[in-house]
């Protein structure tokens, strides 16, 4: 038995700077000690990494080496002659689509606790996999599940769910019912406490510009979020809204919510992306395990240059490590004695979409 | 003549924050030197706002003073006995009303160069008159014209202009086309270049998450705000869009964008009190005189207690004098010959609305 959780890291769109970040994060000693890591990818794109990071990182592959604090899983798939660094390509989506896949398949089969990826290039993903909508839709079919996970950003130890999220704009308000939002409300709070966060605060967000004002600027406010909130509060949960979402993150950053929910995606990645662009986190749950990955994208203007800033990745690992400790200080099994044969279903399946075209 | 332009500075909403401010902007040096005030207001409350300030400054009556740097217009026509500090009133509201109008009026009447004022609150303002919708209706009716101005924030040197504002969200998407959208540009260009920034560069904020995705999140960004961007280019216009806009502020702070224009309210304003909800002005462009005001509300929750933070005041008052300066070093007549008559009409143009209830 160990005390650290295993975590099934897999590497993003190699064009970007996900290779470099992998690197980096794992060379971060307080992050290489919070848990074991099983990283998976080609180890050719490892090896990128290294010299883009200009840091040497001895890893043991999985199939023949010691597993000590962390290993390689080489899926050996990537078509790297159709892969340059800082453009999108159908190879690289397809390299990045692999990886998660299998990461997932691990997990579900029980081979580790969390999942984490760096950055993907959702160009790419939809080049390698046309229907390729999001990384919840991806989940979904990768561990044959109909539960639609949730997703949350969490920086600086505030929390952001929100209602709805990769629709357009124009049917966000359309898209909301008292229903709805009070399940949002739920799961946030549901979530966080399986985090470790008693009793959460929750802000919710307004739709409207100054909440509607009074109904002057719409009336949505008043007549969904508003009952939605007082519904939930009568619950006991710890609820304010609907909150201008103009100053939600404002409040939320004083201490007085320790989530905030936002009605549409930009709401809350408005204030995410300008209070730490470098450190924000993506979190989905609702999984038997969690994931996690750094809120930014794949940069590609700045890859391959080695100036790519880990801090959102180090703290996606961190934070997916804190979200499995558990309460016996020794409590998970020695790698090895878990991934044997999932770490081969994962392979196998992988290696089967990869050759045969199969699902 | 002198140098310094002269700003008529209308008290807010008496029952917040509004008072405590104008003292202590006006007591700051450097914005006490930058231009010549006439507050309007009723005395009582200048008073008020000292008491709350704790920071005596002496000014004249406008009527039988010396005119020294500053002078009070008391239009003494408060209710005072129906005005709490903290709440609103339609007392608090109908003196709001007066002082703005008659500040308005008076720089129609080429009596001040600028206007600013200190918060109202939309809630009383509309007690005391019930068609109140924003602060670019009511200058409308008060200098009767049709021409309806824009609203931009400034903060940090960066602009924020937006082509829809105070609308449902769900509003938002229909109200955009190409030519609206160009529009919006050009005005945003054209005001800037008349404050005196050159040539500046502005980034258009997409409307869907992740700027549509490629048409897969909305298809708003690729038909309507593409080609306007384009079209404006064209024409020489230094603007880049659609930006996603969670990162359209974290760009423009680094320095790529003079100006964020954005698509609906809440675009512009979640990032903008996130990055100095103290320091913020918004200012209305497109009439004869510009109209500054501190971005932030009455705070009532703060109010009459003394910590008012006045940061957004004085940089509203000071931003305000620096568009009106003049290459004519003592370009300004002296603030008597100027405000005689016009201050005269303003005062008998808001006495008669309050006396007999006429528009």
């Amino acid at each position: 038995m160990t005390d650290r959780p295993l975590i099934a890291l897999a590497l993003g769109d190699p064009a970007g700077i996900g290779l470099e970040l992998a690197i980096k994060a794992l060379s971060d000693e307080e992050t290489a000690e919070a848990a074991d890591f099983l990283v998976i990818g080609d180890r050719r794109h490892w090896d990128e990494g290294v010299a883009q990071a200009g840091t040497d990182l001895p890893i043991a592959d999985f199939y023949t080496g010691a597993f000590e604090r962390r290993a390689f899983l080489d899926l050996a798939h990537a078509n790297t002659d159709n892969i340059t660094v800082g453009e999108a390509s159908e190879a690289g989506g397809r390299t990045a689509c692999a990886n998660f896949r299998a990461a997932l398949k691990l997990a579900a089969a029980g081979g580790a606790d969390a999942v984490c990826f760096t950055p993907f290039n959702k160009a790419a993903m939809r080049m390698a996999e046309a229907d390729y909508v999001d990384e919840i839709g991806f989940v979904q079919r990768a561990i044959d599940t109909d539960v639609h996970g949730s997703e949350f950003n969490v920086l600086d130890e505030v929390w952001n769910a929100r209602v709805t999220s990769h629709i357009p704009l124009s049917e966000v308000a359309s898209a909301l019912d008292q229903a709805r939002i009070e399940r949002a409300i739920k799961l946030t709070h549901d979530t966080m406490e399986g985090a470790g966060i008693a009793a959460p605060k929750i802000g919710v967000a307004a739709l409207n510009p100054h909440a509607g004002d009074g109904g002057n600027f719409g009336r949505e406010d008043d007549e969904i979020i508003l009952p939605a909130v007082e519904a939930m509060a009568r619950k006991q949960y710890r609820v304010t809204g609907p909150v201008p979402s103009d100053t939600a993150y404002v409040r939320a950053l004083k201490g007085e919510f320790d989530a905030v929910l936002t009605m549409y995606h930009d709401q809350g990645q408005i204030a995410i992306k300008l209070i730490g662009f470098h450190r924000g986190v993506t979190l989905i749950g609702g999984y038997p395990f969690w994931i996690a990955t750094p809120a930014h994208g794949t940069a590609y203007d700045i890859a391959g240059q080695g100036i790519a800033h880990p801090g959102a990745t180090i703290n996606a690992l961190r934070l997916a490590a804190r979200l499995c400790k558990r309460d016996n200080p020794a409590g998970f099994p020695e790698p090895y004695e878990r991934l044997g044969s999932a770490a081969d279903v994962a392979r196998d399946a992988v290696a089967g979409k990869h050759v045969a075209g199969l699902s």
